[in-house]
């Protein structure tokens, strides 16, 4: 129970928390305090995940009711410490290495309060000033590094307010978001007797242009915010029609070609297609569609295409990555996550347009904010009030610099490589895709039935005459769904040791396709991730996976047995 | 030009900026210098946009690309405090009553910085851990500020992964918008033969239903991001039906319900409507809709009931201002902004759905998080990747407590009738609207004009037989017309002048309605705003307001001329 002792409410008290010039040593002696307390948490050893478990951290935070009575700042402060810092995942830490999140530079806390500080609603000018000339300026720099237009394309067009040639948003599915609701207007735009789809509503905008449905495709890698844009647009998520990926994750151009074809005949006669979205890291695998060939697609069918590179697309900041990205600059539009490889704080988006007048589409004013008139920025973006989170991208490129950035990519391209050098290497593991943007799939799989494994998918021709080729894929899948079970128990083992993360995926792409496998899934982003932090993770693996393998054995024997392997 | 010394590019430079453990000095440091200037900032003395032109900007924030080199952190915090803080806007001001944004507690600052420091993606609970719970704690207190359901309700479900009973949003925007979307779904349910509207789209879900359109029914008084929401959900622009309001700006029943007659036949059979929407606290009025008499309307017409109460819920908090919002408890959904009555940073939203099972409609789920059996907060949410923007309200409500912000909250409604008296005791100006939740509508307009157009206003009945009702209203329409260019040039001079900050609108609710009115508008919620800056503020916009209405005499004199006046 917390005994806090009793605050007076008083509005003068309440006054004094608003007003710091005249009561400037508790903001400065809380805030040196907080800057230990922050550093601490760096410092701290054990855990990543904490070891408290769900059922007592429900217990911690059941409190039903707002509290009534004020609680000293500095009892709160400690009730932040020991019930929440104590309990948050580590996610800075470098034997975390399973999602898209990282460390993130030091100066960046110190961006986040300068930004509370000015506590600029960039909605409009009136209540950020200064604020919308720096998002603009980032949006531009970002377009620059996509599209590489002239540079007095962006004198033009970088503080001009009757376009807006990218939003910053909350986060890359609001980015996302954005695209395909430009898309979808562009799909049924305004015309003599029609308002545009954005007025009209999807029912009217199909039946004015005479079309069944309308549809955007993206591979099976696709994010799901795709999906959840078909849902929010009103196009419906069976609307969001999923290629399959070749073996290295990348939209099946084969497929994607004969799914276009089938769209102008028979049942799918009156689609309109949306959009084409290409992926440039997948979440899942980290792969990068081949943009080019997209590009291509969508052009001659009129689509609107857009690239999600939410993971990938700050890569581009590195030279030899550029031409992985072949194609991008002829995307209409492209969503980039500053939270993601620019080692930004939760969360921030970007969505670039390539052409300025696009936002238009979507663009809208109300009487008391936003005029017509106006310079308001929100006048071109889905949220209202947003915060300046812009400064901390903005400040970041020019602190660590595209120099410093080509480092630190570099750097987590060399730590993907030596992961995979020490999976490959260990004998128990399996890689299961090409590793492009940092991010590694693989399983625990002894060496043993590995190499069983593959000794089954090798035997073809008149040499395996003696095992049907049904028979041998029914012996791959049976070992298949064992070791799909070892791993998803691998992992639970991992998040109960606790030492360090991956995350885990199923994927149908890997060479066992079209069976779903079990995958464990590596980002390996952190600067501070080194050489012995991977070789400490991967033996931590192996053991544990080892110890589990012994359970699995039995299993794995009666298969053995059964089709005589 | 910044002529930063050159930052050598390398990665043990860059990992330290990376590391606290082994070089907190550097932070420490840092953290003491940017507390110190944040503190400066507040003591500040001088104008509240600062003068510098938008052109000025323009040449500051004009790089068009990325820079390649890094620079100093120091040289980059410099450029920061001289090129941003210096041209913000100063929202926490006291002069500034404009907008509804205020002055925060300066613990708002400390708690961004634990917030950066954890980065904590709320979309999971592998990447948030003790601030997921955190979440759902701040959102039953709200749930049960709201719809006061008994104990053992929050009991069940404040930390049951199974639904969840709202979500924190962005900002308010994506609270409505996650509303109508639950509505949109409500509406066109999933059914045997048919998926639901998310599923199959808006075209198919309003042909399986027989209808042409859905449509939602809000208030002239309406936010725009209702308007937005009819355009992103697909259900059309045209769809979000604006019923004019009654005279203090409520919804008008009346014609309300002869909109709601008329849906049923002629042009507009098969019109489905999805949801009724009131508001608790306009943006550009602060007035309450008639919540009962809606609520009832909603479950007659078995629409969904939402309610907009981004600005003014928090005033729940104060139980003198509850009756203001009998018919809220009925509401299926409301939302709330944290960052406006709360006195929170930008930005947080908050929806809260009244059944516990609603948000399960838009549940969505994915193979590598937010698995479908997972506790992952994300499955509910329109945004993909989220901060612990919750970390600040239940702080806040800890620390000020329900008292506190009562006290806070009183404070404001005293200050707004600080300002009503003055404006009214002053004589050269008119209050237009009644302030329930802390917004004055008001104009500038000299005493003899004011006196005359009353006058004219009141001359009914026998004794104006000398001049038809038309003729009347005319001169009433031409003073007014003069009267609202007056004061769009008193609102530009009052920019110019900079001492303090209201805004402007055009109402048609006034007492002069139809006619539209330019109204200054003020949002008196800053507890540092007191009678004494009220009277200043009153006093400069009457000395400016004289000074300018001397070139508009001429022309008064004229139409009073023409009309005899």
């Amino acid at each position: 129970m917390n005994r806090a002792p009793k605050v007076k409410s008083n509005l003068e008290y309440l006054r004094k928390l608003f007003i710091m010039p005249d009561s400037p040593d508790k903001f400065i002696e809380f805030g040196h305090e907080l800057l230990e307390m922050i550093h601490d948490f760096f410092k701290e050893k054990g855990g990543i995940h904490s070891s408290i478990t769900l059922p007592e951290l429900n217990y911690i935070f059941d409190k039903t009711a707002i509290p009534d009575e004020p609680h000293l700042i500095k009892d709160v402060l400690s009730e932040i410490k020991t019930k929440i810092i104590a309990h948050s995942v580590k996610v800075g830490n470098p034997y975390y290495i399973g999602h898209m999140i990282s460390a993130i530079p030091y100066f960046m806390i110190l961006l986040e309060m300068i930004t509370a500080a000015l506590n600029q609603n960039q909605v409009k000018i009136e209540t950020a000033k200064a604020s919308s000339f720096v998002e603009r300026e980032l949006v531009a720099w970002l377009h620059r590094l996509i599209y590489e237009k002239p540079e007095q394309y962006y004198r033009k067009n970088i503080q001009n307010p009757q376009v807006a040639i990218g939003n910053v948003t909350a986060d890359g599915t609001l980015a996302n978001l954005t695209a395909l609701l430009v898309a979808r207007e562009k799909a049924f735009p305004a015309q003599k007797n029609f308002p545009g789809a954005r007025t009209a509503g999807m029912a009217r905008a199909l039946a004015h242009y005479g079309y069944a449905r309308g549809v955007v495709i993206v591979s099976t890698r696709g994010h799901y915010s795709i999906k959840k844009a078909g849902n929010l647009l009103g196009i419906g998520e069976e609307n969001i029609l999923s290629i399959p990926v070749d073996k290295h994750n990348r939209m099946d151009l084969g497929k994607l070609d004969r799914r276009l074809k089938t769209l102008e005949k028979g049942d799918d006669a009156g689609t309109k297609l949306i959009a084409v979205v290409g992926i440039a890291g997948t979440t899942e695998t980290g792969n990068v569609d081949n943009l080019k060939a997209l590009a291509e697609i969508a052009r001659e069918t009129g689509a609107h295409f857009h690239v999600d590179a939410c993971w990938g697309g700050s890569a581009m900041l590195v030279d030899e990555y550029r031409p992985l990205f072949k194609g991008i600059e002829q995307a209409d539009s492209v969503s980039i996550d500053a939270h993601k490889l620019l080692y930004c704080p939760m969360s921030m988006g970007i969505i670039l347009m390539q052409n300025e007048r696009d936002l238009n589409l979507i663009r809208h004013s109300s009487q008391y904010i936003i005029r017509k008139n106006s310079v308001d920025t929100g006048r071109f973006t889905i949220e209202g009030s947003r915060p300046f989170a812009a400064l901390k991208p903005w400040a970041a490129l020019k602190i660590i610099g595209r120099e410093g950035y080509g480092l630190l990519l570099k750097q987590a391209k060399k730590s993907t490589t030596t992961l995979q050098t020490l999976i490959d290497g260990c004998g128990n593991f399996e890689t299961l895709n090409l590793p492009e943007l940092f991010i590694l799939n693989y399983r625990f799989i002894p060496e043993t039935v590995r190499q069983k494994i593959t000794f089954l998918q090798n035997r073809t021709g008149s040499a395996s005459a003696e095992i049907s080729p049904k028979r041998r894929e029914q012996q791959i899948r049976k070992v298949n769904h064992l070791i799909n079970g070892l791993n998803i128990k691998l992992h639970k083992a991992l998040r109960r040791d606790d030492t360090s993360f991956v995350s885990r995926t199923t994927l149908e792409s890997t060479r066992y396709r079209p069976q779903r496998i079990v995958v464990l899934r590596a980002v390996v982003v952190n600067p501070l991730t080194n050489a012995q932090i991977l070789e400490e993770i991967v033996d931590t693996q192996n053991r544990i996976g080892l110890e589990i393998w012994e359970e699995f054995k039995p299993v794995y024997k009666r298969i053995c047995e059964e089709y005589q392997l």
